[in-house]
């Protein structure tokens, strides 16, 4: 299918449309079907103990996706989240950034599929797994 | 098994160790294996258009089977998140507060399960569900 | 909205397009967005020790769900499982039924939510839960 | 870690505990912390239309969690699924096996989570995948 959005128009598109939060994540990388996208931890993604909180990760996974399938559908498309299962498996080192690693594992009309591993930066084991599908409206005509 | 916090013991425990958190919720309703708590929804909670995020969806699911876990075997333990499955199913309506319906399915020595239903005040269809596990860590001797 | 089959109809549809296992579940009950499944227990769905397999409680959830749907749709939609989660939370009783009550949650233009709740015949406790999504192809014209 | 099994010892061991279905699996490669594994797919995994089961899908996923803990932990260990969570992406090819490429990654003292994709044999996109937990209880004294 190819890449419809540059790593630079995703993240102009995030500012723009979500600007509450686009100032938390950076695009590491991006390439057909796959991103990286990092969550600069601060203050206010830790829980006590400096861990990354379970809503940080939820929406690091989130956003991760969201963007990988704006990249290969296109940024007119409102895609929406249906579901989402993670496993919580390691304590994220404080302080560390968290590194989501997403691939696409079905792009449909309808249904879009990926899972996610996300990585506390510089530590080999995930901290967390990710699965989530996003509905994907019909474009508008 | 009986209650072992009450629902003022259970707020102050909330802000005593999640200060950052502790305000955007409320426990409206405690009882054996069930809590009702309230996302008081503000500004940080929102998405363009005014819908809450996922995120704090996720957040409010989160807490409310922690605290039905806790007012069941007490503030000692340290229960942590390893299993969440949520189904996002309709738009929150903008502005209103969520509401969490949590109850316990099983508490066991080592494991605790549960589910939520979220509903926007106001809503009769809810506007997600959440299943979730937690792990009990043994007590300190 | 109101149910477009009767729980005889059901049973029909059942036998005729999935003959392998229509043997299997009994429809307890039936009522508008809610259904309960039986799930009579033979030699062929069990563990060593006499436990229900697992895949046999997924057989069930699922087909609680296809049916419970069906009923409010009619029999022509050809509705595909997309999502499954479960917990598996105690063991089943030894050559006990297990019952299946499933409830749906959202009947969506496309897609369809419900949950699941499964117990042991005679165990008040349930033995697993499941949420499932059900897709819902555009009806043919 | 190492394994504590090999391959051939893990299929005796399947043979020995599940004589019901051994005979519908096979374990193609063993590593650290990965397996592949094989359902022979047969008339009773099969939906009209010639498409393999969702129940048979689920049995293929857990199945192969399972082999690749034993294979880490040895035999002795009564290891049970405690979540698992599975996205059904595409229709299986018919009458083609149907093959599980799982990987652990996390493997704790108490719980084991794991993922896995499953494909047709012959088709390059993965039909579905399913996360699952096990938990693993306290070693006999």
């Amino acid at each position: 299918m190819g890449l419809k959005m540059t790593r630079e128009a995703l993240a102009r598109f995030l500012e723009e449309e979500f600007p509450q939060v686009a100032g938390d994540f950076a695009i590491d990388e991006l390439d057909e079907n796959r991103i990286r996208v990092r969550l600069m931890t601060q203050e206010r993604h830790l829980r006590p103990g400096g861990t990354v909180s379970g809503p940080a990760m939820f929406a690091l996974a989130d956003v991760s996706l969201y963007l990988a399938i704006l990249a290969m559908i296109g940024p007119e498309a409102l895609a929406v989240t249906t579901n989402c299962s993670m496993d919580f498996m390691r304590k994220p080192a404080a302080g560390a950034d968290l590194i989501a690693e997403c691939r696409i594992l079905k792009l449909g009309r309808v249904l879009a599929v990926g899972d996610v591993l996300l990585y506390s930066e510089g530590m080999e084991a995930p901290v967390a797994r990710a699965s989530l599908t996003y509905s994907i409206p019909p474009a508008k005509g």
